[in-house]
């Protein structure tokens, strides 16, 4: 685990939070991408090395939708970096940690990623994410 | 704000969340600390620039003991680094962001804090903190 890649946070509408947390962090939303098969629309925001990523749901069957109908608006889940993705999903596995998808899958911001469950990290919905090259 | 500084997670107890993040970054917890202002045990694991403060109520009124009692155990907020507390202090206000505390106070980690009210950050509570020379 390299650093936090970035935190995710669940919002009703990336518009309107994008407006806020640009005022937050003094810069602006440097890029906006759909990730169709998670039913999401995200805003990017940059804080040093760190990033912030605001996540939309864009239909009703979105865990995100779901996220804001059961939680409201607030933080998702946690990202960190990673040099090799399989590699640290085996070592977490052999750790007993519970993995949610088995292979690396396509993520926004074009990355290979792969959540562990909460249940395994104290209720925290913790992101492998790699940089595709 | 120059990165995130720390993720603070709510947990029951930090010895045993300790030993689960230990396993899920690879590395050990390397400092304990308490704050009694604040009715915390603190727990910090690194990840490259970035820190990890596992949280855990000292007494029933700490702010942890409550949040976990409502939620269970999770995210709790996200810290951002930064140069001067009391120029940020200010130009958030000036933004209108709703500040939990209106002079810097001090934290964990030889920090001076402030919190931003989750209502003005999408249910989010953040908090700036400023190193203490």
């Amino acid at each position: 685990m390299n650093r936090i890649e970035h935190i995710g946070i669940a919002v009703n509408s990336i518009e309107v939070a994008g407006d806020v947390y640009a005022k937050l962090l003094n810069t602006g939303v440097y890029k906006i991408e759909e990730v169709i098969s998670e039913g999401v629309k995200t805003a990017f925001l940059q804080s040093g090395p760190n990033k912030i990523e605001l996540l939309e749901a864009t239909n009703a069957d979105s865990p995100i939708a779901k996220f804001i109908a059961k939680k409201g608006e607030g933080i998702h889940h946690i990202a960190f970096d990673v040099t090799d993705i399989k590699a640290e999903m085996e070592r977490l596995k052999a750790e007993g940690f519970i993995l949610l998808n088995e292979e690396p899958k396509p993520g926004a911001d074009n990355k290979l990623v792969c959540f562990v469950h909460p249940k395994s990290a104290n209720g925290v919905l913790v992101e492998l994410c790699q940089e595709v090259q």
